[in-house]
């Protein structure tokens, strides 16, 4: 276990850069996952992180809590950092954070040559609560991989991360993908979400395994995807309302599709 | 129609005040609206304005837009108030907004002696964006009264109007509402959703009106308001998985009913 008490620590400040660079943590490949939920859904879908730092304070003494404790004890020694003081607080992006960060390799699953399985495409989807949100929908409805374009939401920011609580882990997902080029590799239907010129989605002859892809926020899914789908599909609302906010349209979508193959 | 060049200008200290403090705009009585979008979304359902703000840069001149000249002259002009220079970025939340902020009486309406019709009531909902996106799936689905607890994000707070993209202005929100009392008061059954002892949503006889109960992020629906459900209701996941975001769950669950009574 290594212990840190300075901010001049040559660890302590190769942590600080890639706690608040994104390009430093994309450039070294590694994500840092904050707070308990987080570091216990990934020591249950991957295994043992990197390292995994901790606030003392967390540890030991009148401040100490039963789940920091708890999660300490499933990783080895070694891996350990303990860190005195406020020292964390440079380390988290939450404010008033739980006291607990794991460093970890950011998962990058090969490209498969065929995708024969249910997946999503995200198109340029910026915002990151709605990329997390998507994810943990994915992963809910039994979608394990996931494709980001070029201009979505960074999947492993900490922002995308807090709002997946956990999805990631359970999926494969792919970033900064030529969402054009990949439709080649689709042995399954392409089904897209759209106002004008589409099917309502309660009378589409969905299949079990269809690739569904999801637009950016103001202008939707770009033109050739659309042009590409098997289905353009519109989820049948109130006349004058605005759309559905585009995780909670995929959730309906991916649902719908769920719930007429759950009796099988 | 006026316009103000300087801070110390009394009206635009007044609208500061408004701008940048909650509890100023609910001691007033009076919300703020920014940009295009959400403007011309009042105009169309609920009309006039109190008074309507205009960055004299986006009506003459280089920068001026024919969104923002569109709006104004939708607008008497004694309602309007044009602000030179930069004085338009102590109002707006959003960095670089588009120059134009409504200021509007924020809708009260009164609490209905019975509810017979379909709703949807947040039990201490807390993230912005969460409540955004269900005010904006209630309006989708046809659901038009929303009832929010205390400890549920303000709806007419900049962030959830962000994120409600206009949904408010098609729904009478109520706020700020004991939600055990309003039982009494629900002539349609409840249903909560929840992961304990809850029956299977694609089984359950949902009615074409209900009361919907959505609760807390981390703590989920309130005890005594599971207790006094109708139906208990769980959206079948993938066992492992994590529940869903709350507006994901809101967004299947609405659109669930929504399906069944679409043919009718």
């Amino acid at each position: 276990m290594k212990r840190i008490a300075s901010r001049d620590n040559a660890l302590f400040k190769s942590l600080r850069k890639l706690a608040q660079h994104g390009q430093a943590r994309r450039n070294a490949g590694m994500s840092l996952l904050e707070g308990v939920h987080l570091c216990e859904a990934y020591l249950q879908w991957q295994g043992l992180p990197r390292q995994a730092l901790f606030d003392t304070r967390r540890l030991e003494g009148e401040r100490a809590s039963a789940e920091v404790r708890a999660l300490r004890e499933q990783v080895p020694q070694d891996l350990q950092v303990w860190l005195d003081g406020n020292l964390i607080d440079d380390l988290e992006q939450v404010q008033a954070g739980q006291g607990v960060v794991f460093v970890i390799d950011t998962p990058a699953p090969p490209m498969p040559e065929r995708v024969t399985e249910s997946c999503v495409l995200l198109d340029r989807i910026q915002d990151p609560g709605n990329v997390g949100s998507i994810l943990r929908t994915c992963a809910a409805a039994g979608v394990r991989r996931v494709f980001l374009s070029e201009e979505t939401a960074f999947a492993w920011s900490p922002k995308v991360l807090r709002s997946g609580q956990g999805a990631h882990f359970s999926l494969a997902i792919h970033e900064r993908v030529d969402l054009g080029a990949l439709l080649e590799r689709l042995a399954v239907p392409l089904a897209a979400t759209t106002l004008d010129d589409a099917v309502d989605l309660y009378q589409v002859p969905l299949p079990r395994q269809a690739a569904w892809v999801f637009g950016n926020e103001g202008q939707g899914v770009r033109a050739d995807l659309q042009a590409a789908a098997a289905w353009r599909v519109r989820i049948p609302q109130e006349p004058a309302a605005e759309s559905l906010n585009v995780a909670a349209a995929a959730a309906v979508c991916l649902f719908e599709q769920r719930r007429r193959y759950l009796a099988d």
